[in-house]
């Protein structure tokens, strides 16, 4: 893990750009964390420089809670070589949903599977590098989108204690057998009217999780319009969790 | 409104049993408020007694958020005159549920739909006397079940501010309707495995509310098994309604 810049926001939190071999990543410290911090990893639809603004917010939140967060990009989104195979499967998503067709399952397959397979490792590695630093201690949350990423990584990764997901993607079949094996507590975030997904393969989704305690809030605005309400929902589950 | 009983809970809320006329109720003020308080009316299945340490439970976190709370006895049930139209119905829907099967939409319209319009106007009453108290000002939510009666209360009731809504009961066709028509900000709260209640009907009831703001949380752990951070999270949506 490369440090390539640092400095201190408003407020105080520690904002540091590494790198991990040829991928790009962003970590937040509390700016007055007494003790090792547990972390959250926030995940993202790909590109850090777009979603940047909303990551920050979202570490910002994280760090009044005492948490430390962190990102890195997902491969073939920003600065990262693209996927032509991703890039096909994109293109036919977006045809389909253009012409208001429901979405083949395998175009879903072709988009999410191969991220997966390629990022959760990523993530284990960046889990490794962010634990050996002195200010992060754990335990660990993963928080955000992909879903299919934050499933995987529940499932096969032990250090994540709780999961905090937004159901605002298209998730393969496949998928729904790795929910069954997830047993840490999870918090679905679902947006009702959400236009790049598809609601009634969330509420399975959310049926599919083998965690005895799950939540799933619900809400209105689209897809990016999360209310500030369940933004703090999802802030206190990790409290609840992490603490 | 004629009082029956006052005394003061352990950390100083008051608590008074009233007749309204025929129908008996519970009003609980906080200790220390400095202002006339807003209202929050539990709703609940019917049987006062039953029920109460359950409602002095949500009454007392109603108090620490500086609510007044006040809940009243339902028509056929507690000390009031049994209705042998509701017994019949609510038999055979038992009936049904034991025999594994479908409840008829027929068994619900008779188990509900008098109740609602027997009960609405009585929480009307109720509302009437209990804001003439110096203690409470208002505004007024609704919290709980049977959620056709907070459906109705929404719709006609204008000094109704917000719903918190238990969908915990089986629901007529005729309130789908009547959900369409409610506006007002509205927090629904699903057990997902309730046995006394149908989940597709619950979220179908969730999409048809005309509210902009509505919120949906599912939560494990049966009929009465709704964990503490969902209570809170019902508690943190009157908070942001009511004050």
């Amino acid at each position: 893990m490369q440090f390539a810049s640092s400095h201190r926001l408003d407020g105080g939190v520690l904002e540091r750009e590494f790198t991990l071999g040829e991928i790009p990543g962003i970590v937040w410290t509390p700016g007055s964390a007494s003790a090792p911090a547990p972390l959250i990893l926030l995940g993202h639809p790909g590109g850090l420089r777009t979603m940047y603004p909303r990551l920050v917010a979202r570490a910002r939140h994280s760090a009044t809670n005492g948490f430390a967060a962190a990102t890195i990009e997902l491969p073939g989104s920003g600065d990262r070589p693209p996927s032509a195979d991703a890039e096909q499967a994109r293109a036919d998503l977006h045809r389909a949903l253009a012409a208001g067709e429901s979405v083949d399952d395998e175009i879903v397959d072709r988009l999410i599977l191969p991220l997966v397979d390629k990022s959760v490792p990523e993530w284990q590695s960046a889990l490794d590098a962010l634990l050996s630093l002195p200010e992060i201690g754990g335990p660990v949350g993963y928080s955000g989108g992909v879903i299919s990423i934050g499933i995987r990584l529940a499932v096969v990764e032990p250090r994540i204690a709780a999961a905090g997901l937004f159901a605002g993607s298209f998730v393969p079949r496949a998928m729904f057998d790795e929910a069954r094996q997830v047993t840490i507590p999870v918090h679905v975030l679902l947006q009702w009217d959400d236009e790049g997904n598809d609601r009634q393969a969330a509420l399975d989704l959310f049926d599919a999780f083998g965690s005895q305690e799950k939540t799933l809030n619900a809400n209105m605005g689209g897809h990016t319009g999360v209310p500030q309400s369940a933004a703090d929902a999802a802030d206190r589950f990790f409290v609840r969790h992490l603490r």
